[in-house]
């Protein structure tokens, strides 16, 4: 079975870079799954960023929405999928039903043919949010993550750049 | 001397249901301490969604104000308290002294005759709160978790439903 | 050459605490490098709450912008600066370059002929900030974070008061 592994950390913790050495050290051939859209510049801006820290060596598939999709798609090529967070948002903007994707995107890890390196973001430990929707985004985020995390075969948090393995541990 | 626990984490990070496992591996005939009020719907949905996940052996002490009286009355049964910032909150918005009363409960743990496990959560991650109030809630929770974890013998943090021995910790 | 050690962590998550025992673990005559800057009366409770903690061993340098400054001027003398954030935000409102202060304060690292423990703050677990200005304070604060963190011997995440080393780790 191949190797699956979910990186999750906060905002600028040094996630995606971690994510493209280890899918670079799995094997060649490496393709980027990218969830995310450029609504605007902000994004725009961090997308380039992000396309420019990785070599011309990598495919890469856009799959806002069609994630489960984009990973068939893949084969036995190592798969870096950049982010969930941005995908669960684009599935509650799209009002698609998150609940049944998360479903169905756990159901396929530990049947994919090729190695996956998922990135997400941990939203869930600030105050409780204002708005009814910023709860109920914070509350998918952890229930996707919680999914995947169960899954997957490693688990890292990164904090200030510095992987923390968090899945297999020792207690 | 009987056992206390600590787990702490963001939303949706799995604490409940870890420390639902912990009590029950601990002893038969736990006892639920719940700080929770049901003070809208989303909480009534929240408190009726945990409910279901314990099975009927679970007894249930409702303490949204006094836990320590209600730690006191649990005597040797291997207690779950869900959770140290919904206790904090009904303790500012009834204008108690919470420091007083974290005092109080830090006192208590390590003498108590059965085990316990406290679920808490991690608030202080995310930039700093607009408004006055969210500062000194996100100081007091931090101030309250820090004297729980002093005294517990083990604390855990949570990640994506992993959990993290940090207390005690080899470095 | 001579230790550096990065402490993060949450608000009230015991990083001051463990930055005051690691650097007086040290060696003796420590010094204090201030970043804050007291605007208003809750920073200046805090000021003098962190003062009354430390010893009258303990010398003192201001430093809200001129942190290397500081530094330089240590000499071999056991340093703890509290904190990066507090720096950070002071050169952001000073409309300063805090890219090439970050730049060079990294460079530093690794020459000072002291030990040095830093302390910052984890500012990028909770949702998205919904201003432009705080997304863009949270992710300097992160990329801070990372720069420094690469350059320092040892890191440490608070969690509850206990610290939980991310630098060097065994994964």
């Amino acid at each position: 079975m191949a190797k699956s592994i979910l990186i999750t950390g906060g905002a600028r913790s040094g996630k995606s870079a971690l994510a493209e050495r280890l899918v670079q050290d799995i094997g060649p051939d490496p393709l980027y799954i990218a969830t995310a859209q450029a609504f605007d510049g902000e994004m725009e801006d961090r997308i380039g960023l992000h396309q420019d820290r990785r070599g011309p060596e990598w495919g890469l598939i856009e799959a806002p929405l069609d994630l489960t999709g984009a990973l068939a798609q893949a084969g036995t090529r190592p798969c870096l999928v950049d982010c969930l967070t941005l995908w669960l948002t684009n599935l509650m903007l799209a009002e698609r039903d998150w609940r049944e994707e998360a479903d169905r995107l756990a159901a396929l890890i530990g049947t994919l043919p090729g190695p996956v390196v998922f990135v997400t973001n941990e939203v869930g430990l600030g105050i409780v949010p204002e708005t009814p929707l910023g709860r109920a985004f914070r509350d998918a985020a952890g229930t996707l993550n919680q999914q995947v995390a169960g899954r997957c075969d490693e688990v890292f948090l990164c904090v200030a750049g510095q992987p923390l393995k968090v899945k297999p541990h020792g207690s």
